[in-house]
């Protein structure tokens, strides 16, 4: 029984010596973009990130998918995934990296950040006023592993912060909101939001005009801000690039898009309230990644329960 | 007797009316760049901030003197300040918006936000490796109000931090390294440098080329980087210019400079790897400042202790 590896954008022979060293006993395939499969029959575990689809369609020994990734959007598309668990990446730090990335990005637009850049290069020396961080209200879109995390260290360094999810939740310090009927609410207490969603039907271009104009336009900062780390096909670009000109928002970062890498023609990359990463927000490190598949592999082996199994009702 | 206030650079007439909301009953006089006094012999409490030089010196009824900022370096540097205590400001507000700043600052360059801004401006999509939070060693150089603050909230999201003061201390999870002995190591194992210190004869210049060569280079950030909102006099503007263009450092973040505002001149301005801020890093807010001095006013009439008071011996 084997173990099958595809991740076409990773560098294999990398990957499967770090493979091979963790888990020197087991038999290993890999499978590149085309997604052929030299012995089907074999494979037990299949360890995936943005492979083919199709890939695992005809794996008639196949137990567990691990994802090696938080988002499994890519393989929810896939219309031939088999119904056995499919592991999702959690992992500490990915968590704190996406904290970092976010934290990062609230306070460069809350801190005007930009803005000084600006006058630097035209040598002003000119000071602004600025809210303090427990008058700048900030939300949160997504209360899960990276959500939460963000939302706890945001409140604290000072800010007035908000969450929403699905289900219910309680934070402390946090202002949580659940579902349709708590979303009106808050988005109109939200001053900068950053979104931290999964991309699933119900997320999909969900941050659109009509959303941008219903945050808060308190005065206190220059106008709202949208952040997203969670997926791209979230955002409508082309929204985005209007309300930005239009004064509807003051600033966006982005470190997703609707496609990546983001096409040479889009406008977002030349706006001036706008800050785009190239998808680096937050990564696995490649040692916790391997250890923490291959440890739940011989859990599972020895009557273990898997965790972080992703519910394919609700997509993630 | 009457409530002296002299803060030329303040918006003289807000500052008085805040005066007069918060101490109706009390009898105010105010002394503008030229630091005539009308009424010396009246004068029980002087609330100065950057006030011209020899305005306290002939005031034979001084009791207090409430100095409205936090770094006392431009009264200390005054021959003619009679021997009564002085009040400098620690405020809350204050010290969270400088670990805002601090934070910020520090993000930016462990994330290497500049580069990619820059990389934004040419269209071009390309990741780079960025280390932990865990794997990048800050220092922070001056552990009072201000430094213990944010080296605490660097620790919590993740930084390998030490610290340096005059005198030992001891923070949780911060390496705490003091005086001349603990200097050599505290630089050896920095690889960010945030400076809040203030102001005297042992601090002037001290972020000055021979510093910067005894950074870290652990090659997992790309560079030494120096971060400054103490005071400017405390840093070597041209060593950082060359220390910059020669690669001794990666990267700068600088609130403070040795003349402000900074003169047009300067090359520091046009340096791509250099964040300038226009001395903005950590205001008050005005209604905290205002209760601050006439809480302790009254606390004092009242026979209790004065807090935050300057020794001068020390310089800060
Ligand atoms: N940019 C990057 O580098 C990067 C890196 C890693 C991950 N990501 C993205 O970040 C996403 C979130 O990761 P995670 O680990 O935090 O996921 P998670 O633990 O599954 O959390 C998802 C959160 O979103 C909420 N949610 C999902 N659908 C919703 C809906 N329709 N309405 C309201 N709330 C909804 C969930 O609510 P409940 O709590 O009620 O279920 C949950 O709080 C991933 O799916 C991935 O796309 C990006
Ligand atoms: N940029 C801005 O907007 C802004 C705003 C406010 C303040 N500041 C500046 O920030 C400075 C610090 O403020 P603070 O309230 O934190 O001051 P503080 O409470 O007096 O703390 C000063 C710290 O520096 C240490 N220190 C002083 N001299 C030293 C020396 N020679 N060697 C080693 N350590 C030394 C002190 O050591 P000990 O603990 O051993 O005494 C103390 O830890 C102020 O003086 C001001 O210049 C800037």
């Amino acid at each position: 029984m084997t173990v099958l590896f595809s991740a076409p954008r990773w560098d294999q022979d990398v990957w499967m010596g770090r493979i091979r060293e963790r888990a020197p006993g087991r038999a290993l395939q890999s499978a590149g973009a085309d997604g052929v499969v030299d012995d089907p029959e074999a494979v037990r575990y299949a360890l995936l990130w943005q492979a083919p689809h199709g890939i695992v369609a005809d794996l008639p020994n196949l137990e567990v998918i691990f994802w090696l990734g938080a988002g499994v959007d890519h393989l929810m598309a896939d219309p031939d995934v088999p119904d056995v668990p499919i592991v999702r990446v959690v992992d500490p730090s990915l968590t704190r990296r996406m904290t970092e990335w976010v934290v990062l990005q609230v306070l460069t637009h809350h801190r005007d950040q930009l803005r000084y850049l600006d006058q630097q290069r035209h040598r002003e020396w000119r000071a602004h006023r600025c809210p303090m961080a427990k008058d700048v209200r900030v939300g949160v879109m997504g209360l899960g592993e990276l959500g939460r995390d963000a939302a706890e260290m945001l409140r604290r360094l000072g800010y007035d912060v908000a969450g929403w999810s699905r289900s219910e939740k309680t934070i402390e310090g946090v202002a949580c909101f659940a579902g349709d009927a708590g979303f009106g609410a808050f988005l109109a207490r939200t001053a900068i939001l950053v979104c931290l969603l999964p991309m699933t039907p119900a997320t999909e271009g969900i941050l659109n005009a009509d959303l941008f104009s219903r945050l808060a336009r308190d005065g206190r900062i220059e106008g709202p801000v949208v952040i997203n780390a969670g997926r791209g096909k979230s955002q409508v670009e082309a929204d985005i690039a209007r309300a930005l000109d239009d004064g509807t928002l003051a600033g966006v970062s982005l470190d997703v898009f609707e496609t990546e890498p983001l096409v040479e023609a889009s406008p977002l990359w030349g706006h001036p309230r706008a800050i785009l990463t190239p998808h680096v927000a937050a990564e696995s490190d490649p040692d916790h990644l391997i250890s923490y598949v291959f440890d739940q592999m011989e859990t599972f082996e020895a009557g273990g329960e898997l965790v972080n199994v992703v519910d394919r009702t609700r997509g993630y």
